[in-house]
């Protein structure tokens, strides 16, 4: 069984239980076993420490085959750290990693709209500059380069929206798109596995 | 020689070149070799594409021994995405790896006073939650709890400003102090290596 870890921040959604439910549900309709935060669905809650916390991730992350991680923006330009965080971890570990977003922008695009709204964007210095100096990154990436550039040097792939969705943190049109893709790459015997070095 | 990667936003300040210049004599004053982005000082200039900036990137982080990461708040509330990746990264192959931050407050304080700016944060559920039900990370770390967990997983230290500086963006001190305490880690035979697992 390909066990799938799901990588994303809703499990701070105050409807976060019926939500990743529907994810591993529609995981194993794909034939994965879904693992990551918040798959100990039949356990009884228990409050746990950050290092806890941190220690089951890590042994989820070891065990899982895939990540699948949803890279939405969270409160900002972009998504979620600590979704970040295991992105490049299990990159690392040469684990097949896919990310999906629900914003068909991408993150040049974001950091204009989200962070520098209304203001001013300096062009003339060859890299665009916010008003503070600091400059967009602008490859045309759903994040910022190491997050599109690991997924990719994995033969991964991050899928993007074409249309923001109603509701951005709960839409999986773009999940089950990435789900039905990954399904057929494993199919087919294009499932990557080791990193490009 | 031990290799230290620079991990950190400065890249895009618009005086990127002096600022990691200094943080690069920095860390061979105390005898470390810096690597990392915009390390090829010596180099003439030209314009890569991401896969090939990703690609000088990975194989930095494979060839160094330490990481020290600036996760100073980037463009809102949290670490540049870029860094937090390679933190992650980092960890998993079991590199020291090592944090600091100007930013003296916490994860939660922060998503209070810069994303939530002036709203009403409810404390009713048993964790305090944004007016968008939102869940506030409450476990007292500099960031999401998967970076500040797995700092200290593999035996590394994030390093906090006790005050916020006049430009966060650019101060030196708790970088300073950061090597300070790797180098004198390292001299002790306390230099962490392996991830716990």
């Amino acid at each position: 069984m390909t066990t799938i870890y799901l990588a994303g921040p809703e499990v701070f959604l105050p409807d976060a239980m019926p939500i990743m439910a529907e994810k591993r549900r529609l995981a194993r309709q794909f034939g994965f076993e879904p693992t990551g935060p918040g798959s100990d669905e039949n356990q009884t809650p228990v409050k746990r420490t950050a290092a806890e916390i941190y220690s089951r991730n890590d042994t989820a992350m070891r065990r899982a085959d895939i990540c699948l991680a949803n890279i939405t923006p969270f409160r900002g330009v972009s998504a979620d750290p600590g979704t970040v965080y295991e992105i490049g971890f299990m990159i690392a570990l040469e684990k097949a990693v896919f990310a999906y977003t629900n914003h068909p922008d991408d993150y040049g695009l974001r950091v204009r709209s989200i962070w520098y709204a209304g203001l001013e964007i300096d062009e003339t210095s060859g890299r665009p500059r916010g008003p503070d100096g600091i400059a967009i990154e602008n490859h045309g990436m759903a994040d910022n380069l190491m997050i599109d550039g690991g997924v990719e040097a994995t033969g991964g792939k991050v899928f993007r929206a074409t249309t923001f969705p109603a509701d951005p943190a709960r839409d999986l049109a773009v999940y089950l798109q990435a789900l039905q893709t990954i399904a057929a790459m494993r199919a087919d015997g294009r499932s990557p596995t080791k990193a490009a070095r």
